[in-house]
């Protein structure tokens, strides 16, 4: 599996995410080396037989999760104020998530492909952010 | 599969969503008959080999999928104006996510499970308040 070259993943994966969701989907493609991992690897040729292999998907979604997770469970527990636990379902919710749609899209990156990824990423930065504003709420009424 | 015995699904479930949203987890269990009918399924005896054998999850999560997108589809294009797929695929976001965090919870429905649908809720309730947000936005525009 291919690295993620981002410097600081903790600090920069919501800001990267909702500036995603703030990205209109034609314009979606001109930011394409801000997208996750998983949705750039899914592009390369030498990967596009492991991804189109239904037999294996369970195996590698679970690869993906592996992977993404030592990443995604500090930036949650971080922003949304979550146990290592909640934010380890969160991130198996999300990445399971998007795996299945990308596998019915068929990971071909054509413009119905950025139009409802454009969605899911509007979807779960309204996510993210209601879970900080609870957890915010919950700090205020402990004070 | 046993059948949901809401009465007007289309315009209940993302009333009975906002709802679970806000109940505390530990009084999801007294709202237990407000869950999403899979949810339940999953709890009765006779279902339960069925959510338990890793050989057929796909299938298993693509049978709930097929049925409850006739109920979730109508209900995500009118909530969120979206399209017919894009509300289809979001549809199987969210069905699949929760699938896969029911069956990493191992479908027992104890107080952590409570507790991680909780999070789940108000991070999907974030979502769709995000996405029609943005649909009132739009249609602003476009007077």
């Amino acid at each position: 599996m291919a690295e993620d070259s981002c410097q600081d993943p903790i600090a920069d994966a919501l800001q990267i995410l909702n500036l995603l969701a703030g990205v209109q989907p034609e314009h979606l493609k001109e930011n394409e080396s801000l997208l996750p991992v998983c949705h750039r690897v899914a592009q390369l040729p030498k990967y596009q037989v492991i991804f189109h292999d239904e037999t294996i998907s369970n195996y590698v979604v679970n690869r993906i999760f592996q992977s993404q997770k030592q990443k995604l469970i500090p930036v949650y527990m971080d922003a949304c104020g979550l146990s290592k636990k909640e934010a380890e379902m969160l991130t198996l919710f999300v990445i399971t998530g998007t795996y299945n749609v990308n596998k019915a899209l068929n990971w071909n990156s054509n413009s119905v492909w950025y139009n409802i990824h454009s969605i899911l990423f509007r979807f779960m930065s309204g996510g993210y952010e209601r879970l900080r504003k609870h957890d915010t709420k919950r700090e205020t009424q402990s004070i």
